[in-house]
């Protein structure tokens, strides 16, 4: 069997994982890069973990055919190449796949994070054997892969799936992209904790912890508290508003929805696949289902891999 | 050269062509099809056309290969089967391609009008050479078509490309579709001379023809007049807002918009890029070019005839 490198690079971590062609799993490691950790230190940092994978592919007595990395950025993904990094600074223009390869002498595969959870959705998640998805993200951005016809899906400039910028309200709020009313500005967990605590402000004489937390929020509304219900109520008419105009546009057989915000669950899909099939087209309504995502906190790590092995 | 036969089926008319291989028509006919006409006597008439042609073919000694038919409405592509036609009735579940494929003996292709026309733009107009391609066309409703890495996209039903149903307002206007607050219930033909009426009863002492037509309204608006320019410019945020989340979505490297409302030009399409140049992400903002479509009336025959040649 075959054997796969997957490095998954967050903000706050940098996850490996050796991963065979049928998506399992046989060593991990995590190491933390606080912010303000230099771009010298990360690199260093994944060549180490990359070794130490290495090492345990030689006691295996196995051999790793290819290495995949996802970033939380814009990448070309032809060449594996840098952009930039949303969130982390001094990655601008960076030719990661050429460093990397020149270190191991193994091919290196670069992509955007999110598309990389989409491709571990597909290859070995809850978007097997699917034909047009599209995979959701939701936490402190929101992010979406697409599938088409069994391939992910990339656009024209290695950008597409950029689904929290899609514009909910014309004249609404000022989003970081520099535009306004983008959906991640009101359902971003960021964002979404600021609406609740208005709420609770205005509605209820709840003790409120500090921070607040979407876990939180979520447990509340599974208890029955109605000012919670109510937010996840409110988030799921944001989220259905541009999924239903997906499903419209796109004609998908699947959403997969994912990401830590997904992990309210029922409060949160419920009213959600509600909202959409309410609102969509018939035909193209009665097409889709909506499913949690199932690989959970390894889709980086699993995707990387899967995106080493070619597909 | 091989020649091709497209039919173009509107609501109120017939369009026949003969086409090379190279988009040229060599002959053409139309005729009407008046509200009201059973589906029998347009089969009829569909039929004659479609025999004229192959008289001319026989003149023009050359050989027809194949015959592709454009309908208003819902298609199953792979069986040429009519699942409904949105605006004439008396056509669910009809078997288009086997009835013509036993009439004259010829491969037949049956596809949804603006799949159609983005396919006839692809292989013969604006969209030429271009990979990834959202095509929309403005008229009674808001249609599009979609090209992905070249070719044809039709989703997981064959209803993808249902542009105008994008929601734009959430809990706004009833829509046809079932819906609320579509993209086509604020733009499509009828609904802007609505807002047009509506705003000349307001601010102005105009004197208002009886009909008010999208044609009229853009003369205006090119002479300069007030109400009708920010008649213009309020369309173009609608359907800017739309199109600026499809580009951060789907990353084209082209939209191509045509459709009768489309003549409008300039009035419509310079505060509609700016719009989108705005609102767009960078990178797949600076990606994208808008164009208007270039084949016109023609777009559905010479559609149909590049369906017929297997694009």
């Amino acid at each position: 069997m075959n054997y796969f490198l997957g490095v998954d690079m967050g903000g706050t971590n940098l996850r490996f994982g050796l991963v065979d062609e049928k998506g399992k799993i046989h060593g991990s490691s995590c190491v933390s890069t606080e912010a303000g950790t230099s771009r010298k230190e990360i690199l260093k940092k994944m060549e180490q973990g990359i070794r130490a994978l290495l090492e345990e592919e030689r006691k295996l007595k196995v051999a790793v055919k290819a290495v995949g990395v996802g970033v939380p950025g814009c990448v070309d993904f032809d060449r594996g190449f840098i952009h930039t990094l949303v969130n982390i600074p001094g990655w601008d223009d960076v030719p990661l796949a050429n460093i990397l390869q020149e270190a191991f002498h193994l091919p290196v595969f670069v992509d955007n994070d999110v598309n990389v959870m989409a491709l571990g959705e597909l290859v070995f998640g809850a978007a097997q054997g699917a034909k047009n998805v599209i995979c959701i993200t939701l936490g402190t951005g929101v992010g979406g892969g697409i599938i088409v016809e069994g391939k992910l899906y990339r656009g024209s400039s290695f950008t597409a799936g950029e689904i929290g910028h899609s514009i909910i309200h014309v004249d609404g709020l000022a989003c970081n992209c520099g535009g306004r009313g983008c959906l991640e500005r009101y359902v971003g967990n960021r964002y979404l904790v600021e609406r609740a605590l208005e709420k609770y402000r205005v509605d209820s004489k709840r003790k409120i912890p500090d921070p607040l937390t979407p876990e939180i929020l979520a447990a509340w509304a599974q208890e029955g508290e109605k000012v919670a219900l109510q937010l996840w109520k409110d988030m799921a008419k944001d989220l259905g508003m541009v999924l239903a105009s997906l499903v419209n546009f796109f004609n998908p057989d699947l959403m997969v929805i994912g990401g830590g915000v997904a992990q309210a669950g029922k409060v949160l899909f419920e009213p959600l696949e509600n909202f959409v099939r309410e609102r969509s087209m018939k035909v193209p309504g009665a097409c889709v289902r909506i499913v949690r995502a199932k690989l959970g906190q390894d889709a980086g790590v699993i995707g990387a891999a899967a995106l080493a092995m070619g597909k």
